[in-house]
């Protein structure tokens, strides 16, 4: 208990945070109170309207403030490219990456029937849909190489070519920068799958 | 730029916490709208309520919603025993400890005139009024073993003594489950110089 019984209820919500503890959680309340009011105010206020407007755009299923997304709407992208991921943080580090011009479809989640999420919870309605709809050339599946979003991958591949539409898988191998003898095994093993040819010049 | 301006703003608002950076404050923010809304709004609302009622304790200078804290006006406590910190933190920090039960002044600060700080910043004549109207019999004076925070402690111990009131220091020295290989050389020369003797039985 501190001597204010509203900066332990300010702390005590913080916990909340993921990777925060009660002592990163006090830092924060006493910081936001004592050093910045404008950032503690700003942090209420976007917390607000975030809460009151995010939902999920009716096209990808990413988050968006209005009934379709930013990116859905951009012109500028790519119409007949579909890049098909598990959430909207995957997105985020896509975009980040400035490597894909197109449009996406968020699964919000993966195939995992003991968890019960099937075809339906991943809004596989929706992407029947715009398949049908749009003229997209090409899906790229970039579904966490776990086993189920592999699984997961190979069912849209599956709905895709009911529509005769190409699908990719991204690559996966040793990540740029690492060092062959830190990487696992099954990383290692897809390396080798992928190997690409060089041709001599 | 994510698909959603309020999931952006509400990103770049958490960016300004204290040990935050661009991809926590991302995780937060998907955590939050995504995961845990009930805790996103709590936070909303136990931050703007903070905002609102924090003030500081017209007694002792610590964070408090009236205008006399929950330690000042707990009447369980020694009130002829008086704690100078410097911070908010530090009060929160020997709470947890349990290991005192008087009351606490807060400096908010330490003396260092090159930053402009003088006896007029820390609130020392909330001090004074205060050694001169309770009954007061020990001031412990608990502010950091740094150059700043051992000056600030001489120069109340000298207001202290004007009150003929009795001052201590609280001891330095190596911490607790700490090993003396890896303890700093001021932290050992503190500990011998405050070695305590060892009766005999």
């Amino acid at each position: 208990m501190s001597s204010s019984t509203s900066l332990d209820k300010l702390i005590d919500a913080l916990c909340c945070l993921p990777g925060v503890g009660r002592k990163s959680a006090q830092r924060m309340a006493l910081y936001l109170i004592d050093k910045n009011r404008q950032g503690a105010s700003e942090i209420a206020s976007s917390l607000s309207e975030a809460l009151e407007k995010v939902q999920h755009c009716e096209l990808c299923r990413n988050f968006s403030d209005e009934p379709q997304c930013n990116i859905c709407n951009n012109p500028k992208r790519q119409e007949d490219l579909l890049c098909v991921v598990e959430t909207p943080a995957d997105v985020m580090a896509i975009e980040a990456s400035g490597s894909f011009q197109g449009k996406y479809f968020v699964l919000l989640g993966k195939l995992s029937p003991i968890d019960g999420i099937g075809p339906d919870e991943l809004g596989l309605d929706i992407l029947r849909k715009r398949l049908g709809l749009e003229r997209i050339k090409e899906i790229i599946l970039a579904t966490n190489p776990t086993i189920e979003g592999e699984i997961t991958a190979q069912y849209i591949a599956d709905i895709a070519s009911e529509y005769n539409i190409q699908t990719s898988r991204i690559a996966h191998g040793v990540p740029v920068g690492g060092e062959l003898e830190y990487v696992d095994s099954g990383t290692l093993s897809r390396a080798f799958d992928g190997r690409q040819t060089i041709t001599n010049r």
